[in-house]
């Protein structure tokens, strides 16, 4: 890794400043002190997040997922529109832990949301990459505080709807919407049963034209389907929609339903309760990277795992004897 | 918790004697110990799988889940006394980390399998009990090595099928089977798509009286369904059967089956990999779990964890902020 700071840094006075002026150039700038691998950007950047804390969390966090070919870019793209149009102030992030192997995600790929790009009262900010994904959630994570101290009321969270990162994106929002299209049954395929199981509404995309007639079947069938699951704490039940992002139908009652959760979770406490149950998961999660970070990466561990290892294997030493010495050696020499 | 020394227990010599001689009553009594939570008994049980440690590992090693009701116990009755009458010696596990819980495990309810109890070349042991799913996978795993270093060349591990030690018992196993019922297209339901997914095998039990022909619709229902997952590392195809516990059909084509299963991965080398990973895999799970017992354990600890929890509920701190904070106060006080 090259060791060096950056000369085009501002002061952390100056950053927060900005992101509390709603400034979208200084948020940016903020954003990528965060998704810095450097030590300086780190130090920075952890100054700004202490500074911005207070006046984050005021927004709805809205996580959005689907398989690739459900047309998420389109749908993001007109329900932003829709929602600026409103007046809401809207952040769009994405993770995507495997966005250098994938084909380009939604939001990297910046020829596409074209008019929402160069809308006022929205932001897009392209994945963050990185090795783990619990990196990459810490850098969306604080990126959404930021823009939500930057005055951001809605914040969509995208994901790519086929590996672990729905997990990590429905520990940091408010509501988990799902994008499916209509078809022969092989649509549920693609993805994973505990994804449908987080999902707080499914909308059928691409109820346009000829589809619209299969859009509603798959509308029944899914809506049948969620029934079987039983009742989230929340005390929501989840809705199945149809929608056209091309033909523009659809959107505003997606929004409509939003608002009716967002009534029911305020008023029962919900709200409240799973934010600071988030922010509780998000501390233990990083604790046990963290600890695990210390324990594989110390040097006496490294060697005498790789010994271990071949004495598991030949049955010289059972696997759990195994662990319990290397436990005792860590003991001894932090 | 009490704290006595049993005085029932023979030396680890006459224990290791016993099993390696076949004892029924000294294999019984050497899972005692490893069941144990006391002191005395936990080294004794180390010393006792060290020494029998080069004799294990000489069977298959059969996983069989299914939700409640499909028929587990009758199925396993039937299927061990067909292969004892084989002249296998057959050793029957299970793993329930929610045995206290439960209605009562299978294996638990001892006045079922009536016949395969008294048959010679059988050995039924009853659920461990425990805490976490670890320990209890520890338990049945370690109990497992004992069994074939008693000379049982057929371990059956069950599960119940509706919760996470299916991952438990796929990764102490080198055949996974799995049990379903003919139904409407409602059965997928009580069961999690990641255990279809790790299924060599998946048998349509109670195919027997009407049930017949909807059990040949199932049948094909799931082979088509199983040829959407990606093609298993054993190079292995899933096959979907029909059987009968009750008539006593289709028992034997199971086990046919896991015979080619056998011939296949013994060929290409996956058998003894799997194996090999599967020890190494277990080393790293206890790892883990002693390092959060070691982390979490830690008074110091306790006491800081609680004042950081409403200082992030509160926003005073960063989930990341503190989660460093806290791992720097380990390193310091180890």
């Amino acid at each position: 890794m090259k060791v060096y700071k950056p000369k085009n840094r501002l002061t952390a006075q100056e950053y927060i400043d900005g992101i509390l002026q709603g400034s979208r150039v200084i948020l940016s700038r903020a954003i990528t002190l965060i998704e810095s691998n450097l030590e300086s950007d780190k130090i920075l950047a952890k100054e700004i997040i202490q500074a911005i804390l207070p006046h984050s969390g005021k927004s709805i966090r809205i996580g959005i997922t689907g398989v690739p070919g459900v047309g998420k870019s389109t749908f993001i793209e007109a329900f932003g529109k829709y929602l600026t149009s409103l007046n809401y102030k809207v952040a769009i992030l994405s993770i995507d832990p495997s966005s250098q192997r994938s084909k380009g995600s939604i939001l990297g790929d910046k020829t596409r949301m074209e008019e929402l790009i160069h809308n006022e009262n929205a932001y897009i900010r392209p994945s963050a990459s990185g090795d783990t994904l619990g990196g990459v959630a810490n850098k969306t994570g604080e990126s959404m505080l930021l823009c939500e101290a930057s005055g951001y009321n809605i914040i969509l969270v995208e994901t790519v709807g086929v590996g672990q990162s729905e997990t990590a994106v429905h520990g940091m929002t408010d509501f988990f919407l799902l994008l499916m299209l209509a078809g022969a049954g092989d649509e549920l395929q693609g993805i994973k049963k505990g994804i449908m199981e987080m999902a707080d509404m499914v909308v059928i995309n691409k109820a346009d034209g000829d589809n619209i007639k299969k859009s509603e079947m798959a509308r029944l069938q899914y809506q049948n389907a969620l029934h079987i699951f039983p009742q989230a704490d929340s005390g929501w039940t989840p809705v199945v929609t149809k929608a056209s992002s091309i033909k523009n139908t659809g959107i505003d009652t997606v929004w409509e339903h939003i608002l009716k959760y967002k009534t029911l979770v305020e008023t029962n406490g919900y709200f409240d309760e799973n934010r600071n149950h988030q922010k509780i998961k998000w501390m233990y999660n990083n604790i046990n990277e963290e600890l695990k970070h210390l324990f594989y990466g110390a040097p006496h561990i490294k060697s005498k795992l790789s010994t271990l290892e071949s004495e598991v294997i030949t049955s010289k030493v059972s696997p759990v004897k195994a662990a319990q010495q290397i436990i005792d050696s860590f003991k001894k020499n932090i």
